[in-house]
């Protein structure tokens, strides 16, 4: 049996389902290079479970995973995730290469930044699709997310801006809400429009150090915003009046 | 302090913060009329943290909580919620609640179905806004979310459709995948549309018995239809090669 683990974004995050599934498990993996914890180490997951965890980059994931899930057929083989399971698409692949390859597989899903999000005050269910705002580099200057930005507003919704994390670099790097609004007012100038955006910024989102600030001045002068991760950023559609009131009285 | 607590999908999706939090805890409700588990019982999460858990109806929260609430100045008050921990607008209300009578709080979130929808095969990054299907009564026959859906298909975005729930009838009533199906085709034929919706059935996610089911028909002949809950229903988007690789093999 092949599991695929959310252990969620901080080290007390992990349900009791996960708990059991790793300590059923052979061998227990960690996918390392999509995201990390806001708070705790996996140390603390091995000492829980009793168990090593083997840290994978993403070749180890994407490329040299075959012989891992093949042990899946007779062995229980577990693959650890921050956050949720399968927002990956590698994650995905893996489902199609079980079932390609006649092994067992089980999804357990983890808390993701998605779940903390209401608590910024806004409609879970006003938000439109997330977007991941990419690093600007050389000839790779990529404006998808701004155009889903202005999708999700034109119908009203509020956006959810995953920030771009190069943990294969060394040293590695986590785009901070500063940067990312910094790509958005660059690409709004290149296009000679001016953007109206209302940010909400979250940092270290289910750390005791959890922080949520309301407005763009306040984000860009936060002190913490180079300590703090992971971040994200919110722009918001159009406010509801409970939603205002929440705003108004709570930031 | 008080504690909203989201205790995921069944009894072994509780995190271990989550735990410690109603361990910790003089008193524990729940919030008993927006979801329920797909598997497992309370009763399991008494005997798990040695606590006596009051169940809440709708009245019980929106109305009648203000005298639990100011208690937890100086005790520390566990409301605990199926799923994730701030869904519905009353939560929400609480947090303002709370500060403005100098309660402190804290969120924990909980695994929701929005955790369990990228199992499907479909891209998480690729759903637009979420809807709410409800039960048309005589006078009362909303279609806000059917137009909410077609807004999401413009821009080629999947809809998770969460199904009406009556836990305060009875007999309570449970929205299954087929009377949501009807109840979108009847809104399709008032006005002349005919709709070519796909549809993902989920049946009972995060149980044992969990299924997804592609295709309308084969949603509404499975035979279980009546039996496993909750369900939620999924219309596609437009899919891209991955999603579509995924539909082909693993459906």
């Amino acid at each position: 049996m092949l599991y695929l683990i959310g252990i969620g974004l901080n080290s007390k995050q992990i349900s009791l389902e996960a708990i059991e599934a790793i300590k059923s498990s052979d061998s227990v993996f960690l996918e390392g290079y999509t995201s990390e914890y806001s708070q705790g180490t996996i140390n603390e997951i091995e000492e829980l479970v009793g168990k090593k965890v083997i840290l994978l980059g993403r070749k180890g994931v994407e490329e040299k995973f075959d012989s891992v899930l093949l042990s899946a057929k007779s062995n229980n083989i577990a693959l650890l995730i921050i956050g949720n399971a399968l927002t990956a698409t590698t994650h995905i692949q893996l489902l199609i290469d079980s079932k390609e390859n006649d092994v067992k597989y089980k999804v357990i899903p983890g808390i993701s930044i998605t779940n903390t999000i209401a608590e910024t005050g806004l409609d879970e269910y006003k938000f439109g699709r997330t977007v991941t705002i990419c690093y600007h580099q050389e000839n790779f200057e990529p404006e998808t997310f701004f155009d889903q930005i202005l999708e999700n507003q034109k119908i009203g919704l509020h956006t959810l801006c995953l920030l771009d994390i190069k943990k294969d670099e060394n040293p590695k790097r986590l785009m901070n809400c500063k940067e990312a609004i910094e790509i958005l007012e660059k690409i709004s100038n290149k296009r000679n429009q001016k953007n109206n955006f209302e940010y909400l910024g979250l940092f270290a989102m289910s750390s005791l150090k959890q922080k949520i600030i309301f407005g763009k001045e306040k984000i860009i002068s936060f002190k913490e915003i180079y300590d703090l991760f992971p971040q994200s950023l919110i722009i918001l559609g159009k406010t509801n009046a409970k939603e205002k009131e929440f705003l108004e009285k709570m930031y």
